[in-house]
């Protein structure tokens, strides 16, 4: 694979690497090279092949754990404008009272745009590399992530405005076709989804039309899924089955379907997901935060289904950092089923990489270190009081590192962030253009439930 | 109480106060006056008194969210060189063939002092500003306490090597009045406490003998209480009834006993702990790990019971950092009881500061913003993307923040950390200290789990 003389764009060497990947979990003291977007070799530093590289740039990352980057399977970005207007309260309360009328009254396609930069800002920060969304005006997102140079699968979103009427399903489907044309090979960064919002908010017609699409074009088709008690008691009322079973009826469960949150599947509905190929986004933080419930882990692995994290939106989490993502799936996962060895450190570690990229249909092209992958891979500063000493990476990962200890973020082979500053955004900008979005909302008296 | 011109050694002023106090909970652009270690006053910046004052030094806190240190109820903070060896195990593996092992080979006095000086820098870079500890040669981790500048209240352990076989009391009885002595009103930073180790490893005799020494001396008296449904068990099997009623009948139940983690008590047993006036030390992320259960803060708040938060020890956490412990705190504490208005961020905070100051009988000394109390305060750098914006400081504590956001913290009136730099250790020091005596452990075939 090597020539007699390699040229590299960026040559990564020292510190540790946990690459995810089958063989070479571990590797002390690699050398990794990056060519042109993707990996070209990941090795040891003693490599002799190495003699015959020639690196345009080279990182030292003595000191750091190299790692893929993180893959955040469900987001609603924008809602970082959101976060904190409203916690701690009812989860009907919470989205009939504050979430929806906000969006009502705040969402616009610059509102979108403008809070998705500030998102990608805390993302890349926090070592996430991939997210994938849901939202209103989801192609402001998109460009968002483009421009600033983060991979990103965004799922135009489908909710029906007359549910349970039917809508305009040719509409729909338009829709759904333009999104996808629209975002379809137009940059390697980029793959669309789309996203039905649940089987309480869509009706089934949409669902099936919205999955035919998705069908056709090979793109992944989200859903909310069981993530609530109520929910399941209103399909069923609905539709005389829980809501696993009544996609199942419909015929749109199957390998390219993600099921977001998945926390009210009775054991034969794990088997009905399993049987199916349908893969698992887990968001246990916001699963808490709202008093949802958990989602059975143990079982959907043992069952061989696919799980990935996601944090969620930023109004029900606080915050889309993945490292306390991880840490709250493996404890709350222990916990729950009052089990120690369940959901380990290294599962929870293989759902945030190579698990999320599964998930997204992506595993054989990001979330682990492997030559021929994408290159997004991120650096954690392991020369810090709370990260000394190092026993075993994956548990010092998981429940000792958080987002704010990742270094160096490389995506597509690019590194958008260097010693914690970010090369692709202005971080001042971002962060003042939402400080105004927030402004508005705070002098709204139906939102200000705490104004200092 | 404001001279004709006085002088403060430092005055902090602008940003955002979080004070935790009864009154002027929160104030904006707030000027915090500071003398001889305590605070003389907290005002708006607009009050007219601050034209008498003379600062020898101002901080700039715009930008940032003053509130009070935290408070760590429970650590064993010589365990951070353990932390990561053993993860994912079942308890009695993980103690057994890990945790006691190692401590008995590897923990000395020299190891207990290195290591708690690299747990010290955790914590201050975390925004901890007060500890109560326990472990074995505790008066090494009260030294390196009092030299890094971090108010410590070291609890003296006691274990009965022969249990169930009672123990030389007379020696036990010694060593507790000793250790009271030596650190008693040795420094406004020390307070002593003694630890019995649990009911299950401390003799009856042993646990009234140094209850009866903190009673005496009038300092608290700690003991790890109810964490496991089997310590529950054994405890029935050995007297007959359930730990906290295994203490009521030998009368060490009262204010002045801070019971640790009280996961498995009854509404019975929570009306115990409320008549007594018991402290409640709540380690939620140790208690997860362990998948020891979940302690029924709802049920002991609601019973006025004073519960402070605790990470435990970081080999079962596996970090020392307070915010953690705060969001998960809340996040377990909903889900536990499918209820997301319970324990809340306001709650959470009040458990983090003052009320982790009344479980260690400091309430009226720390853990509020208030004249006359110690300055024991952090600074959190609001300006970044993930706190950005900010509705509710509360929750954006406690849902968003990370112990990375803590930008400078003052103890006893000192900096002992600005911008993120510790200003009263050397911290690649006390790093390499650990990673020293961790290689030691690694080399050992009998913990090194694993071995990149």
């Amino acid at each position: 694979m090597i020539q007699e003389t390699e040229k590299v764009d960026l040559l990564i060497r020292g510190g540790m690497a946990l690459t995810l990947a089958e063989e070479k979990e571990i590797i002390l003291n690699p050398a990794i090279g990056i060519k042109a977007e993707r990996i070209l070799f990941v090795e040891k530093d003693d490599w002799e092949g190495l003699r015959q590289i020639y690196a345009k740039e080279t990182i030292d990352a003595s000191g750091t754990l190299i790692m893929p980057g993180l893959v955040n399977t469900h987001t609603h970005v924008p809602m970082v404008a959101f976060k904190g207007m409203a916690d701690d309260l009812p989860l009907m309360d919470w989205l009939d009272r504050y979430i929806f009328p906000a969006e009502k009254k705040y969402v616009n396609r610059e509102m979108v745009y403008t809070s998705a930069r500030l998102a990608v800002a805390e993302m890349i920060l926090s070592g996430t590399t991939t997210f994938c969304d849901g939202y209103f005006f989801e192609s402001a997102v998109a460009e968002a992530a483009l421009e600033c140079g983060i991979r990103a699968v965004p799922g135009a979103g489908f909710i029906d405005p007359a549910f349970p009427s039917p809508p305009d399903l040719t509409k729909q489907v338009e829709i759904a076709r333009r999104f996808v044309e629209r975002w379809a090979g137009r940059s390697g960064l980029t793959r669309p989804a789309l996203f039905c919002h649940s089987p309480y908010t869509c009706t089934p017609e949409t669902i099936s039309a919205v999955k035919e699409v998705a069908r056709e074009s090979g793109v992944p088709f989200l859903i909310h899924l069981s993530e609530t008690r109520d929910e399941v008691e209103l399909t069923k009322n609905l539709y005389g089955m829980s809501p696993v079973r009544h996609l199942r009826r419909l015929g749109v469960l199957d390998g390219n379907t993600v099921a977001i949150h998945a926390v009210w599947v009775d054991d034969e509905e794990v088997e009905i997901l399993g049987d199916h190929g349908v893969k698992v986004s887990h968001c246990p933080e916001s699963n808490m935060k709202l008093a949802s419930g958990i989602c059975p882990v143990p079982k959907l692995l043992e069952r061989s289904v696919t799980v990935g994290l996601g944090t969620d939106g930023a109004a029900s989490n606080n915050d889309l950092d993945m490292f306390g993502e991880m840490d709250k799936a493996a404890k709350v996962g222990k916990v729950a089923g009052m089990d120690p060895t369940a959901v380990s450190a290294k599962a929870v570690l293989r759902m945030a990489t190579i698990g999320g990229a599964a998930v997204l249909g992506m595993e054989r092209e990001i979330g682990s270190l492997e030559p021929g992958k994408h290159a997004d891979l991120i650096l954690v500063d392991l020369k810090k009081p709370h990260l000394t000493p190092m026993y075993n990476p994956y548990s010092h990962i998981v429940y000792a590192a958080s987002g704010a200890d990742v270094k160096t973020a490389i995506i597509a082979g690019r590194v958008v962030m260097a010693d914690r500053h970010l090369m692709t955004l202005d971080v001042e900008a971002a962060m003042a253009g939402v400080a105004e979005i927030a402004e508005a909302v705070k002098k709204n008296p139906s939102f200000s439930r705490f104004s200092p």
